[in-house]
């Protein structure tokens, strides 16, 4: 391993001294800094008949598959209306769709969970959600088409002002892995951009005085994809906080590593000290809002092992919001055509029986709150220097997502500082950050 | 106008004999020939939220459009589901959107409706509605993928059970116009052929002893586009009996003669004859199965008399089955991107209130119950000779559509005859053709 370290040098050297403690989000400043404590959930996957429930949406029961997570100790659901059925013409969104949404959101207050709504799927375990206004003959870009824009941000609003107020409501994302939808229509970073603003104030003016998040999430591409038009900025810069979706299949991270290796169980601890990097707020909150444990590449015997270690290596990131496991129920087997991955990826089978993981992540969840949060500050920081079209460096397979393992592995908890901020005394303060360590 | 008669052509003329009186299907020989009565319908397009009212079933709404219709003195009703509601995942077929479909069928038979049954849509006025397993990533070829045609012909089979012994159903419908999907599927003839053969026997397995028809259909492609994978042969020989869409927009028909021209007051007459022409059984029925006044190319103050003249002029082809309006109510101009002409085709407009081409519709219709058929068989064919590669001569604008007409409009009343079958004696005098007519 090659490690430049910039101790001896005086030019890049970081004053040792403590950084001035943190403000914690609304919070007066104290030291040590007060962490707000993690929360921990799932991404709730309907046991039965998965998201094609909501053709047919029983309260009995979403009502038994929440009670199911509740009874783990977690504390939230994320859940996933379908886009067509929300708003199957451009100028008509479903009351009764988004009264169900709605009714969802109840059950889980019921049961004593916390909810966060993504709004337009889009995209889900592989499928593709689009309305029939976006296709075929009608095709629009729902990136770029003004109209197609338009009709999500009315979609946002009314989904906001028929949740706002619930007091277990976490907030309204703005749709699950948007740039999934790239492929299919092309966008620019700048266009990206753009829509996400729109997004994200149509969201925010839904929930109006109630409040709530505001947020958005991307797949791996955009932190790992040399060239892809979501960018780390993107994600690190607009919504409330930032939300990651560390997968261990992105960038074959497990099969390259091995589904025991130090890679895999500080992948999620990673990409959220790489999150942190993007933020312009040093102490701007990350989100693991997916995880999970798929098949083949971590076998059934270690996904224990590997949501206890996930678990407890993010939970060591001074900024961690909390961790959401994807997922809470296998697809049932009856339901054709899925990756072969998310047939397994469940807390529960698909019979409704909870599975060693979530025996797992429960324990690991119960450990996680009788304590105090091991958070303290990353005193030494690698230095990641790439652009748009390099940050594959930073991702599984590249050299700075090595070497930042490697330190981490020796024993260095390290932070993840950009380059262009590395000559920034102020920030690295801040963050608390006293050494940099930069690849050669 | 140049057409050459063979009157005095020995080796071509036929014998000027009365033809051999047509034999009813499945009814004794008579002379002459007692033809059933005709069937005038509509194609029912649900008043409040078009085809997306299936998300909301509403027994009452149904009720309500469904009196409406009746009152013009209609018999029948066809109508449509759609696909992703009906088969969401290849291997789910959801029972209550089979239900739903199962209930329309009785509302319709308290309205005193009988109905036909379309089974995979599909194509809806310019929208494709496609179940998310067929697309993106999960594209398969609707006509050509083994496991996607297995999926269609379960889907069909178990309408087909849930549907049987209905007595008001007239029959089960593969699909509307499946040929809409080609560009996006694409498929040759004989995989059309293995295709279509594959769901009929599927259909027809599902409705059991209980029968009904079982047919397909198509756009006016099959019929005028040339190397179309969907041929007039497929049309007129698969299924019980053919159907026709003879639309006055294919090919610019009523752009290109204008909307009270008489090649559009005879288009629906010349396309029963033209696929009269194709079908092997000279009796096999002709079922006009969607004719509409679209604006602007029939402008509503023309609307009347073009369904007035339609349903006379089809009503003397000896072989038609019945005509079935397009549609029964306008679009909503809530919804939005529709093509403009799909805004205007109802006998309703979107408020519920009958349009002047509703009461001449049911004039129309009462007179030609009133009264004997007058459709006296046709004693001179005029030849067509095309090959797949050529049939466009036989649609608007072409040499052979021409000649047709202008036969027709000097005061014959035309058939049309294959060249393949002009020198079998034995049809042609089965057919009551006495005199052919060839093109130069």
């Amino acid at each position: 391993m090659v490690v430049d370290t910039f101790a001896t040098d005086k030019a890049r050297q970081v004053p040792r001294a403590r950084a001035s403690p943190r403000t914690p989000r609304g919070g007066p400043i104290s030291t040590p800094p007060a962490l707000p404590p993690l929360r921990f959930g799932v991404n709730y996957t309907p046991r039965r008949g998965w998201f094609h429930s909501w053709y047919d949406f029983d309260a009995g029961h979403a009502r038994e598959d929440l009670a199911q997570i509740a009874g783990l100790g977690l504390d939230h659901v994320r859940v996933f209306h379908l886009w067509p059925l929300l708003q199957p013409n451009r100028t008509l969104v479903r009351t009764a769709a988004v009264d169900q949404l709605a009714h969802l959101v109840d059950l889980a207050a019921e049961a004593g969970l916390d909810v966060l709504v993504d709004g337009v799927q889009g995209h889900l375990s592989s499928f593709d959600f689009y309305p029939e206004w976006t296709r075929g003959g009608h095709h629009r870009n729902v990136f770029t088409d003004p109209e197609a824009i338009e009709a999500q941000a009315v979609l946002l609003r009314t989904l906001g002002r028929a949740l706002a107020g619930r007091p277990n409501l976490i907030g309204l994302q703005l749709g699950n892995e948007l740039d999934n939808l790239v492929e299919g229509n092309p966008v620019t970073a700048a266009e990206v951009d753009h829509y996400l603003a729109t997004l994200l104030a149509a969201a925010a003016e839904g929930l109006g005085a109630a409040g709530g998040l505001v947020t958005h999430s991307a797949y791996d591409a955009a932190w790992y994809g040399d060239d892809h038009p979501f960018t780390p900025e993107a994600c690190a810069r607009k919504g409330d906080l930032t939300t990651v979706h560390p997968w261990v299949f992105s960038a074959n991270c497990a099969r390259r590593y091995g589904p025991r290796s130090p890679q895999v169980h500080h992948l999620a601890e990673y990409g959220t000290e790489l999150a942190t990097a993007y933020a312009e707020d040093p102490a701007r909150p990350v989100w693991v809002q997916e995880t999970g444990a798929p098949e083949p590449h971590i076998p059934a015997a270690d996904a224990p092992e590997f949501a206890r270690a996930t678990l407890l290596n993010a939970a060591g990131c001074t900024n961690l919001w909390g961790v959401t496991w994807w997922c809470s129920h296998d697809v049932d087997r009856g339901l054709a055509d899925y990756p072969e991955l998310e047939y397994t990826l469940g807390l529960f089978d698909s019979a409704g029986r909870a599975k060693p993981i979530a025996g797992a992540l429960a324990d690991t969840v119960a450990a996680l709150r009788s304590g105090p949060r091991p958070a303290p500050p990353r005193e030494t920081a690698l230095v990641l220097d790439c652009t748009p079209g390099t940050r594959s460096v930073s991702g599984p397979g590249g050299a700075y997502f090595e070497a930042w393992m490697r330190l981490r592995t020796e024993g260095a908890r390290p932070a993840v500082v950009l380059a262009e901020r590395a000559g920034d005394g102020e920030y690295l303060a801040e963050r608390g950050i006293t050494e940099l360590v930069r690849l050669p």
